[in-house]
């Protein structure tokens, strides 16, 4: 595996293509300069290259060990020491205020952060995106005295966190949970019983204690998603004495192997209420949609893995000879990099990796708007921009994350599907981002069933004139008519899903999937086009980073020619409706 | 996993959809009476489901032993005891003439039994698969002596057989070849020295000896492909001593972990000359034709596994209610099938499954045609049909297994990516297919670079008149318009590629993917078509097996209205030509 820190490209879309996200336009990051941003990011991505990315192969091979006798997981050879470096870093508590011993440095910071340590080792980031998780639940809805419990130690590393959802019976249907909170000690702690699976680090010899939030039903709760709480139950109590929090075994995967996935077996232990009584989804949620942009990052994250990967062999490996005669005649072949298929696997990974990422650092860029932006009508207008978008970032990022993925390893031919050059492992591993944290079938119903219809279409709104003030400024740009054209078919499209759905709710779900494809691949044209056309500016001005500059805008034209067009059939596959779908008898697959 | 093959729709293929592939009207099969070939598939597909699928997942587990000490290969359990009841079974030489011991039944019997097998143990079924191969060719290009010497232990399953052609500096160009064979004995025997790499089934415990053909060059060989020839090289020679061949160890993979990828080392081990000097690329490429048909049929047999497996979760996993109301009240919640996305993914398998056996029979009914029937016209009209197919059959069907799969590990969500269900070994297993036997992206340049421009068109035009053939009874079909427009845009595109490509070859290999899967979903529209309206005639006269008929005229509805519309995508993608490749500098990427 071959990876670079892409901060070139990084620095492109944070403040050529969004302007630096008018960070220094909210008083509480005046001083968060571009200068600043950029290196502390580049000084995160060192720390990714050099502690993260040596242990991630070996951490495949040999995995988490789970030690029955005592219920301990080890984690794999490295794990410990890179861990230790990140921690005293201060990434832990890198977005966190100060009073809680974070950095108080801009959600941005982060969000290119969870890009880089994924793309070096995503098991390895699978403990502190936890801990992160947790940390920013915490901060939103636990009482001050949990708060000033709990936030400094996780901030600092010694601590660890992690999200209890799923149980055997149990993973997107949460109506179904059956772990159980009895209230003692005049309601203010509770004893949780019940069995969780599939707890990402929910156990492991990274930190002291480890900090689970669970999800639970008191007694007389209402049945359903309406009667689940939300506890806070550690591995250690405040005394330091054992609470009754086990692990029971770790799963075998395709992948991911460094990353201890779960039994958590919780027999009375004692556990204290976050948020208010049966209101324990509607703070997990907080949690999540925080957490499934993260999971588009790590989509795109390893795909630029794949990429660089797959590029360093495409310019090395030498087989036969360019169809227009020799380009390399001093060579017993040409490097396969001069093969227009090899090309084409190569430009689609590029093109889309790029789009993805302005993409997600367009969307993520709001995430410090929508919370610390003087104007209430500034923050809900980002705010509804990244509710809507959420979905599409974690389904499209991962979806496209693992196709790039595959073609990264297509281009390797047999030397991919062998173990020695690592990508056959990007593969496995990326394959798990399209199903956790929600699959993306769960989040193309979200964008269709709650994000559209939410205030009457509001959010879509948003991004239509998101969209527009992208692309606004190009009139001369050559791909204008056909953005303009595919603008014009979402439109159509969700018109159709309006009316439809509005009728019979099943016609919008039975095509939630392509819409969501739909909404991504116009969003990306308009990112494209403007970053063609900034390019474009650039080289007339400055010719200094002629290579880069040239690349974004043969790649918009790439993007144009080769990916936008899948929108057409996209939209006949979704005005085609249910009917083919809902048709079928059980006894007729 | 679950698994049972799938013989009414193979019989409903084979005898209603293909008319038994006019098998009785040849001389050599007066005898193979449709009840006859039924019996030996039911036969070959009780022994895959009871002795090759119980060693599957095991295989994949334990993997191939490599043993430095005697550089000996230990296959995983239970294949031994498989292999033998294979070989009893008389299915290593179901093809071969009885005069070397084989049973001389047709190839189409072999090539269901291929889907069949390799549905059910991948790994298993590549050691009589390269035996398969080896026999096919020692069949066509050896000289009568090797033949009896070598067919009847091979036949019998005492021997197997291998194709020895990669080496470290050369897959996919073959000139770059450095194996020696110098002549020795009156030009009579050979000492080939070389190493040759990824030799599948190169050393294993399942048979006494192991009969490898290897390409290598001769001394003053011309430059290129046009210098190589092809050597029978035994493991064991003729008075059973060791010959100069050892395996050098055995390939850590992605997946098919139970087939032995060896390295084999070869010093002055004496060969024999098959085919004639210097043309041992010509009778590799008979073997590897038929091998590439049958990789295809890998594709498929990997994808039903699949599909079978994620159907039976569907049925069985409760979560969350139907949006239009509880179909289950009685549960605590419906099973996942009755959701809209869920039969997506479920439909998008089985519609492509079904197709893409329907697509591989009609291909492979060629076979025995072109080899035995009486009339020159009719063998050259088939075998121009497998030739222009063979590519496509190769790349559609395994990039379409792999993408199914996928689809089926998605559709268990997180328990899809455990181990316990074992989708994700056919996930990681299948991968192999887009790759060995020539990449798909050789496959499609095979397609427009070598295949459609043979003898000014005349396989393309043959492809046409035999689309036209199927869909012509049909005239009220609901989808006949669609399927004409269909076509028509085939023509179009083929016309584009003529045109451009012989005015600049880069255009024509710069497109040849998506025209290649344009050509496959072309051809699935016209097998469908015909499916549904067979389907229809027979619910009018009997409707004992209403749901299996009824399912393929709704399976036909949801193939026009969700996968064949990608053709205008990909038309699209054709049209804009190889300028968004070809314009990147290599320092642009």
């Amino acid at each position: 595996m071959h990876y670079q820190a892409p901060l070139q490209d990084i620095e492109f879309v944070l403040y050529e293509l969004l302007g630096g996200a008018k960070l220094n336009q909210l008083p509480r990051f005046t001083e968060v300069t571009p200068n600043l941003v950029m290196a502390i990011i580049s000084e995160g991505g060192k720390l990714c290259e050099q502690e993260l990315f040596p242990c991630y192969a070996e951490g495949d091979r040999v995995g988490c060990l789970y030690d029955p006798s005592d219920q301990s997981v080890k984690t794999p050879p490295g794990f410990r020491q890179a861990y230790q470096r990140y921690v005293t870093a201060g990434w832990n508590g890198v977005t966190l205020d100060e009073a809680y011993g974070g950095q108080a440095l801009p959600h941005l910071v982060g969000f290119v952060m969870e890009e880089l340590s994924c793309a070096t080792n995503l098991a390895f980031s699978a403990y502190p995106g936890l801990t992160g998780g947790a940390i920013n639940c915490i901060s939103a809805h636990a009482s001050e005295t949990l708060k000033q419990q709990y936030l400094p130690p996780m901030a600092e590393g010694k601590w660890s966190g992690t999200m209890c959802l799923t149980e055997p019976q149990c993973g997107t249907d949460l109506g179904l949970i059956k772990t159980k909170a009895i209230p003692f000690n005049n309601n203010d702690q509770f004893r949780i019983t019940g069995t969780k699976i599939w707890i990402t680090s929910g156990e492991h010899d990274l930190t002291d204690n480890i900090i689970h939030l669970v999800l639970a039903k008191l007694p007389d709760a209402p049945e359903g998603t309406k009667g689940i709480s939300l506890f806070l139950v550690p591995k250690l109590l405040p005394d330091g004495s054992r609470n009754g929090v086990s692990c029971g075994g770790v799963e075998h995967k395709m992948g991911l192997n460094g990353s201890a996935t779960c039994v958590m077996n919780f027999e009375d232990a004692v556990g204290w209420l976050v948020g208010p009584p049966n209101g324990g989804l509607r703070c997990m949620f907080t949690m999540m949609n925080n957490a499934r942009l993260m999971v588009g990052l790590q989509g795109l994250g390893l795909a630029e893995t794949a990429y660089q990967t797959a590029l360093t062999f495409a310019k090395e490996r030498l087989q036969s000879r360019a169809v227009t005669g020799a380009k390399f005649p001093e060579l017993p072949a040409d490097p396969i990099i001069v093969h227009p298929d090899v090309r084409r696997m190569l430009l689609r990974q590029k093109v889309i990796n790029e789009g993805n990422r302005a993409l997600a650092y367009w969307v993520g860029a709001e995430i410090d708007i929508s919370e610390y932006h003087p104007d209430k009508a500034e923050r809900q207008q980002a705010d509804d921009f990244i509710q809507l978008m959420t979905p599409v970032v974690k389904a499209f990022l991962t979806d496209e994350g693992s196709y790039c993925c595959n073609l990264a390893l297509q281009t390797l031919g047999g030397a991919g599907y062998t173990k020695d050059w690592g990508i056959e492992q990007l593969v496995r591993d990326v394959r798990i981002t399209r199903i956790y944290e929600g699959t993306n079938g769960i989040q193309a119903l979200d964008l269709v069933s709650r994000k559209l219809p939410l205030h009457q279409g509001r959010l879509f709104a948003v991004l239509l004139t998101k969209i527009n003030l992208l692309i606004k400024p190009y009139t001369d740009s050559p791909h204008l008519t056909q953005q303009q054209q595919a603008i014009n078919l979402l439109k159509e499209t969700t018109q159709w899903l309006a009316i439809n759905g509005s009728k019979d709710p099943e016609q919008a779900v039975a095509v939630a999937t392509p819409y969501l494809r739909l909404v991504a691949l116009v969003c990306l044209g308009a990112l494209w086009l403007k970053m063609a056309a900034l390019a474009d500016q650039q080289l007339q001005q400055d010719a200094s980073q002629k290579n880069f500059y040239q690349a974004k805008i043969k790649s918009a034209h790439f993007f144009f020619s080769k990916i936008l067009p899948e929108i057409e059939f996209l939209s006949t596959d979704i005005q085609s409706g249910k009917t083919s779908l809902m048709d079928f008898e059980l006894d007729e697959f």
